[in-house]
């Protein structure tokens, strides 16, 4: 299990959310308090959008928390909408082709969760990426096929329809090989104009996933990175979060079956 | 195009061949002198057999040159058998899982080629391994799926044959995908009790391969560690060499149709 | 602060107490038990001796419990002395030169407390070390000054001694600095025939520090790697161990006056 | 020998001098056209100033030319005033601390030379350093202890007094422990708003240092980035270029003498 934070609203320095805070993406690093796992030491990334439709990226193998360089970018960049996730390593190695969040021409998505059985489905699981999207296939991770799997079916179109079709294949893939561990699913994807975040699971115990709209802008994350309760609210398990700075979040239904091992 | 050796015989330190002699491998790193790069400065890799029926293995991604585990790995690890590889990336990333050699249970592998086209093809070469080694391919690389299709067709039993056959296979992918450019492979096997080295292209300009074998045992390179260039003899194009220590090493003709886009 | 391990006896794999315990160092690295800090993610190391006088070291600044090759070193390296440590760092970066053990020459030596106000002090620490050791500094560690400091003081000799010398002019410094903060000292040092391992505070809280000798050996511990409790016995605080294979354990007073900031 | 550039001028993304020329700095760090090495593979860094008076960092010890993290950073930062450096160590580790630029505070820093004798020596260069800078002291380089040494020489009051004050200090050093080899300096320093750059050797082979200003601003190189070799002027040996955006350069003796060894 891992860690991620999402921003969309006014221009604001990476650290206001990253680095400075109580409860900071970076201190979660260390010190989750609401994942399976307290240490999330298995690299780190952080995307942003600023000059261009793709977004800059920084992701390396080493802890967040130690990281000189991380911290000078928090400190230094500014944007409207970035991405950033601290890794807890489930199976996969420990490099930077295996850290979130991963991209493709102007998207960027991250992942908090777990294919059950992916080890043993990895290359169905891969199959479903289209031909033309193949190389850009650096890691081995579940997330990066499945964010690679999705962009062939449709993510410009429709996101939430394309991630459930996405999820509805890894389920059928995990079914045949008789997988009956979960696939719990949280989520954020972006194209630099909107944040689709994704709360989902076959059994019932999805990855908690909050959000906290503003004046300012929009956060997602996978857990409150401040003592303010009353301002976050959970995204309701089965859901998509459609959340774009100035528009009022939007909750939609996933609508995929639940009959992993039936 | 990356430097390797490769030892069999009495058991030495590493650093006998590694790092002492007048162009070791690790200077080779920086000043190869017949390879179509002079720095070989993506990643590197020791890996050698002591202990166990499997090998040991150390892989950096850093420059060999500068690497203090590297200089003191060679200087205290004594082994009868052990391959060292410099790298120099032609397109995938530089990761460890990238670094030659790779290892499968009790066998080990490392290359300098390249197959030509392989960015349009990865996937196809990919499709030769079979499901059950599928999940040993950490990296992204052409050596690592060559060497896992080889491993589903009888390394065990007769290598010179597994690896004609495989390459066999990335020939006829070259050629269904239209690829012109050439394949070309100089590489080292080895289960532990011997080395199968392959030179061998589809044009007429294969990698260079040369081997020594004395009293102590025998060295195979991809260029002569030190002066004394009667003591080197040429791999002839399109041969494997067997080489074991206490047996005078033996050619085969490796028996591979050159008709890439005829 | 940190985690270490020290062997001395019958040669064994450095997995057998390294990585493959229940509770064994790498795991430690994790999820440590008696430790100010249960994750010691900044760094390891491992040195042990084998081959020459001076012992083999590999230190790596990514966290122990992922790094693939010190699992294979581990299971590869077979030796009758060496030394293990997991890092947290307290305020210095995490780079290969900070990790411990520290080597020079033949001794080795690695520590886990803190010299308090150090960064305050650093520059009258690094006094301590003599001209012609100066070039052996490479980090910014406490430890590796103090271990520089003391080889200057007949480390050769008498450890016991010169340690207990080198202490009393930290605390020196830290006196005329003003420093209220404690000295908490838990190391071990080797020249390659013997361990001594130092347990000693200027206020009542020492690092816990740990033993057990059989017949194939002796074990040095931060904290316990396997349940057999009664197995293990503490170092007495304020006390030097002396312990070698084939004799037996003997404890010596350090004889440091505690008057910090009195 | 090293290779480095600096830009002040019109805001540019740093790509437009540091990624996409001909021979741009990345280029350089495999194939240097002018200085002693033709790899420049040991670590390099990019400073920029842009949200705060503290310039943001990115330094890493792997080779510039396969950091994906540096060619996004270059491709998405625009500023005003950065610089780069890709390094060819000279006896120091290879390390991030070791990279530059060094920054304090507002002050950044880079150098391309050498130390005569520096390993006999480093600790008197370090003893230059005054007290209240020497925490700042994170790696064992020469270039860093000589900007600290020159930050408590006034670098915000006269940077080229300070700087020729400093290598003053340095070759009484040098004299003193006899040292014959030369003192080779040519470096740029900025605070955010102009840039020194410096030439000086105490022997006839000062390093190359190269400088254009044009309508959209300034840039200082170790080596021309493209063909125009009619647009590169030589800083004269002996000599500090002050320049900066929109003012012309200016050329200042260092004034100091050359009686290293004499």
């Amino acid at each position: 299990m891992c860690r991620f934070l999402a921003y969309h609203g006014e221009p604001i320095l990476i650290e206001t959310l990253v680095a400075s805070p109580t409860h900071s993406l970076i201190k979660q690093s260390q010190h989750a308090a609401e994942g399976k796992t307290e240490t999330n030491g298995d690299g780190f990334g952080v995307g942003w959008y600023g000059e261009r439709a793709e977004p800059g990226l920084y992701r390396e193998l080493r802890p967040a928390w130690s990281d000189e360089n991380l911290w000078s970018i928090c400190a230094q960049v500014r944007s409207k909408l970035f991405f950033a996730h601290v890794r807890a390593a489930t199976g996969t190695a420990t490099t930077r082709a295996n850290c979130h969040p991963f991209t493709l021409g102007r998207f960027m998505f991250m992942h908090n969760g777990q294919v059950g059985g992916y080890r043993a489905i990895r290359r169905r699981i891969e199959a479903l990426v289209p031909d033309d999207l193949y190389l850009s296939r650096t890691g081995t991770t579940d997330t990066e096929a499945i964010f690679l799997a999705a962009a062939g079916r449709g993510l410009a179109d429709d996101p939430v329809a394309a991630m459930s079709a996405t999820l509805r294949l890894v389920l059928a893939e995990m079914r045949r090989a008789g997988v009956t561990a979960a696939l719990r699913f949280t989520a954020a994807l972006t194209d630099g104009t909107a944040i689709w975040a994704f709360r989902w699971s076959s059994d019932a115990f999805p990855p908690t996933l909050y959000y906290r709209q503003g004046a300012c802008g929009v956060i997602v994350v996978s857990e409150p990175i401040d003592d303010e309760p009353e301002g976050w609210r959970a995204v309701p398990a089965g859901h998509a979060l459609v959340a774009a700075h100035g528009r009022p979040a939007e909750l939609r239904p996933m609508e995929l079956e639940v009959a992993l091992a039936a």
